[in-house]
């Protein structure tokens, strides 16, 4: 009887998701000397054993994070399991387990939610992951995915996002924009087919973005690769929201500065051309994108040599000193300060 | 472009959450020794030391779990904390962490939040358990709630549903049925509110039943109860669903049948009065309520001495073989098959 109904009070969408999300928790104290990393980083880090337990949770809302008009529910399911071992993967952990649960109004028969498992199985196997639990139960409206995944890694091993020294290079893996474009070429067909049911599909030219947004997939290679060539990185995440508000939180998190080449962002050729199509700056949809998927990391640059050769691998910028700030260097020699503009769960 | 749309096909309300699970699961294989236990008990119980993880997660959907007109934020938000550690304890175990994923419709100021989490605090001081990360996003309807809760137990103190024999005691703690008469309660003040909005609510002969229905606790001081009288359960699990549903998930899991003794089932006398009142079967409500929290679990005879005088601990009858079938022996001593009627989540 004591609900607080007052609607003039302060509207979420002026805070932003990682404000709102320190708001409400920074009063929250640790207690177990178990917990040795709680919220803050990509996943919490609990000293069960000689191994560190890695634990990170994902929620995906159907009008909010995907559109089932164009997404498929077996690529959905396979994605929300991406999404999350991305988190692991990105503390230089290994993804062991996931928990998946559901909830789903009356509008979907069985068939449609075997056709999620049937992702998520997909998935679970390809990554070598076990299906742990979870808890299924109806909705109001829509479909609901909330899935938490769980990793080990030695003590040792373990990158945080707060470790980038001043010179350290910062480095990306793959290539970014793709998914985002992908999202802008599925939207538009979406468009075509509701102002034509009978339109056809043209996706011939844009394959590798469609596939980048409907079924991309977690870099378990790179923590691979990372260790086979003796790196360690100083920080790590993996690039969900945009690259501009990832390289933000590594060096807000490790009190650094940072230039960032423009020049040296890896796109695929598909996202030159269809950025070219859709008139979009390439390098504004790479540092604002998001759903990548990729990794972004620094080294220190006693490790370049190790990594210089790697196809997967692109030197980006380097780290600086917090007062030089984090700034975009523009192919014309600018230097512009980067601000995050990219995904926002509560707009 | 391939999204199954067939409305045709099997609605789930025909299945049952537990089928669902079942259907939608049993061919996931587990790959990792890590994973001893996966699907199927309160706990996901993993192996990643000396100790042993214990992993579980619950949705909480407003208008189908929960009723914001007469529910209190912050009361929802410490029950949302109970109703997952309430599952730890019931395997046996220590919970030591939670994640809270919350998506919100944009109804919802920052201030209805802050209530939220300060129940959520509340719980989380009073059960000594450590918030260690969570999800943040909007919602298209209503507020949601996913909590993951993450606990420890020595192997040898584990406890599954699995491991009732023949003449084993059933026991349970507290008392059951309080809660469902106490959203029986709130739904018509609820009601009478709506027919005339300057009616008072009339709460005060239903205090406890309220209390149950807003804000349950879950059982810690049991595991540790157990313990000190040196007591390990045979098999045990928490009742969320109703007395009756749980029964039949340690007898069907134990490969066992059972006799409940109607007379033994315990109840406060305000549910008594309030049954009355509201013309209902008492024996019906506890077997079929649900959301009490308190634990169910069978012991073998011998142990029956250390817990008979324990104020929180109730004899309500003793396990047999499988073929004797689960029945209610009533106050007329008849013997009546007893069938699952509890919360269905998928109604």
């Amino acid at each position: 009887m004591t609900e607080n109904k007052n609607q003039s009070g302060t509207p979420l969408s002026k805070i932003g998701e990682f404000k709102l999300i320190d708001h409400l928790t920074n009063q929250f104290k640790i207690k177990h000397k178990s917990t040795i990393k709680g919220i803050g980083d990509d996943c919490a880090v609990l000293d069960y054993s000689n191994k560190q337990t890695l634990i990170t949770t994902d929620l995906l809302i159907e009008g909010i994070h995907f559109d089932l008009s164009y997404v498929p529910l077996k690529h959905l399911g396979y994605k929300a399991v991406m999404v999350n071992l991305s988190d692991v993967y990105s503390m230089n952990g290994d993804a062991k387990q996931i928990t998946v649960s559901i909830a789903v109004s009356n509008r979907f028969p069985l068939e449609a939610l075997e056709e999620l498992y049937a992702g998520i199985k997909i998935a679970c196997n390809a990554y070598n992951i076990d299906l742990i639990g979870g808890d299924t139960t109806s909705s109001t409206k829509g479909l609901l995915i909330s899935i938490t995944a769980i990793g080990e890694a030695d003590d040792k091993d373990i990158v945080y996002r707060d470790g980038a020294k001043p010179n350290d290079l910062l480095v990306v893996t793959g290539d970014l924009g793709a998914a985002y474009l992908g999202l802008q070429v599925l939207e538009r067909e979406k468009q075509v087919f509701q102002a034509d049911p009978n339109a056809q599909p043209e996706l011939e030219n844009y394959t590798y973005l469609v596939q980048r947004q409907l079924r991309p997939e977690s870099r378990k290679d790179i923590v691979k690769l990372l260790k086979d060539l003796k790196v360690k990185p100083t920080a790590m995440m993996d690039i969900s929201d945009g690259l501009s508000s990832e390289i933000l939180h590594i060096c807000k998190q490790s009190k650094v500065g940072c230039n960032l080449f423009e020049d040296k962002i890896p796109l695929d050729p598909q996202v030159i051309s269809t950025c070219e199509e859709f008139n979009m700056d390439s390098t504004t949809v790479a540092l604002n994108g998001g759903e990548d998927y990729e990794l972004l990391f620094t080294i220190s640059q006693d490790d370049f040599p190790k990594i210089k050769a790697n196809p997967n691998l692109t030197v980006i910028g380097h780290i600086t000193d917090k007062k030089e700030g984090v700034n975009l260097i523009t192919r014309a020699n600018q230097k512009i300060e980067i601000i995050a503009q990219g995904w926002n769960a509560l707009k």
